[in-house]
């Protein structure tokens, strides 16, 4: 990384790290303080300072914002995490874990106010249109996170639903991040949109990158478990296209290992991982994941600055696309 | 009611019934979609219009945020009642029990988001003010529902501590609904400060009156039973005030009757209500309810407009003050 995205990536630290400083009651702010030390890649607050960049300005008339959007970020983990009863989040527990259920859902309405008393910090003349910029992105992530657990439900999820799922869920927040620092540094409107149809492509590759990595990363570079979702039945892109590609007999035994409670996790995985081998998904999944890259570079191409401005941009995606973990 | 109370009423269920009107998924929307069609009091957005209206504006343009108010008050409740683990909300089974946790949780985060959005609608040059009043009570009622779960754990809760807590969770939505609907009608900020202050008192008098009436309350009247919250040992003003004032003995017992879990109901209540008795706590209570309404109609008289377009406001104060149920 460059040392300006240092700089910036510091900037961010230094304004989270400030959040709830000292309020009280700690019962309420501890929680959501911890949610938010655990840190993650900030790479929202780090788009949103970027945008900004892009066109100019200052990153500092941006921090409210990105600081916003962090906040949201976690708020939506923190309730996900209750909701999906994940015990782990980053290497550390989770909230209702460390706390219990009430702790979370209470600190996370906490945090979803406070996002919005960031938002109300932009400058005055912009703020109705970040406020519903914000907004939309937030109540999309409400539908996104329903239809996830909607389709845990269900064993007939089609490709289109999945991906509209993710976009909602995970790419919107990104083109959020992306359009609100670009609207703060007075982008031309259509700009701003190609920056969130940037951000969409580029969030849709984030997340078949994730569903990918589980299957098929490196153990030595990854830093989790893989196989994590196979275990789970999480409903990623490969199982659902194997769900949907495989013939007969394969889905017959794929379903049957949907469905067994009592197993030996390496010898699920090795099942799991078989089939989605026999039905080519490596690759498959791949060059979805090339075609949201390339798309998304097809919208920062639209935007209208010179394209020795772009190239962080475009290394970020780079660094996106080929990450192993 | 007069009326016009009537007709502002009568805006405000329209309103109120459009909102998430045909929004999907279904499974994010039917649990607050039902949340808001139990009802209540409409209190809150009903002194909005009324704030609104006394400055001599055009109740319609306090709408907005008037839904806004009363979306938040519906969620904040919704939230609690998991927290609480409360199975009934006024007559209805609570969204955690006719869905499940869950969906209280998500929809409860749709509709913060939702209220917000609704907030977003305000004509733009009140929007900063509009927007950081309503944040600041939005996240006083947090801290307020958290001191109330922490109180429940402690013996030692101090009469400041419980009305500081009232004031937080109950009080302050009410002031800022008010203090809302002057700020649209272009009110001095003085004048809407003192109908914030109107409503603080009224809400802390609206509580008190609500632990009141739980134990002196008529049982033909009153709608719900009886010695509801004796039963669950729930920290209102009375039992904190007993705890305080009762001589050792008196605290031995009652103090035993908060441990015990197999009893018969009745036998608790009568003999709780009996040292309530012995305390002089219906006085006692109903002479800080008189303290808080007097305030009000105080902070109300300051207020820079005719004598005669208060009487609804006092008519109000007086309604709650004096009801039965």
């Amino acid at each position: 990384m460059n040392s300006r995205i240092t700089f910036f990536e510091e900037k961010i630290a230094r304004v989270i790290g400030q959040v709830f400083a000292d309020d009280e009651p700690r019962t309420l702010y501890d929680p959501a303080r911890y949610t938010l030390s655990l840190g993650g890649k900030r790479l929202r607050p780090l788009l949103t300072l970027m945008a900004t960049d892009l066109f100019g300005k200052d990153v500092d008339e941006a921090l409210d914002a990105a600081t916003a959007i962090e906040i949201f970020h976690n708020f939506s983990l923190l309730h996900d995490d209750l909701m999906d009863k994940a015990d782990m989040r980053r290497g550390y527990p989770t909230v209702h874990k460390k706390w219990d259920a009430n702790s979370a859902i209470l600190s996370g309405d906490a945090m979803v106010i406070e996002a919005y008393r960031y938002i109300a910090k932009v400058p005055v003349d912009l703020l109705p249109e970040i406020l519903d910029t914000f907004s939309a992105a937030a109540i999309q992530i409400c539908q996104g996170q329903q239809h996830d657990m909607d389709f845990e439900k269900r064993t007939d999820v089609s490709e289109k639903e999945y991906l509209e799922m993710i976009r909602l869920k995970t790419a919107v927040l990104i083109g959020c991040a992306l359009k609100i620092g670009a609207i703060i540094a007075g982008a031309f409107s259509r700009d701003a949109q190609y920056l969130y149809e940037y951000g969409i492509n580029l969030g849709l590759a984030f997340q078949l990158k994730d569903d990918l990595l589980d299957v098929y990363g490196d153990p030595r570079t990854f830093g989790k478990k893989i196989g994590g979702d196979i275990l789970c039945n999480k409903k990623t892109f490969l199982l659902i296209k194997a769900l949907k590609n495989s013939e007969k007999s394969q889905r017959a035994s794929l379903e049957q290992w949907l469905s067994v409670s009592d197993f030996d996790p390496e010898e699920k995985i090795r099942f799991v991982k078989n089939i989605y081998d026999e039905l080519n998904l490596k690759l498959i999944t791949g060059n979805l994941i090339e075609k949201y890259y390339l798309a998304s570079l097809d919208c920062l191409s639209s935007v209208s600055v010179s394209e020795d401005r772009k190239k962080e941009l475009i290394e970020l995606a780079e660094n996106l696309m080929y990450r192993e973990k």
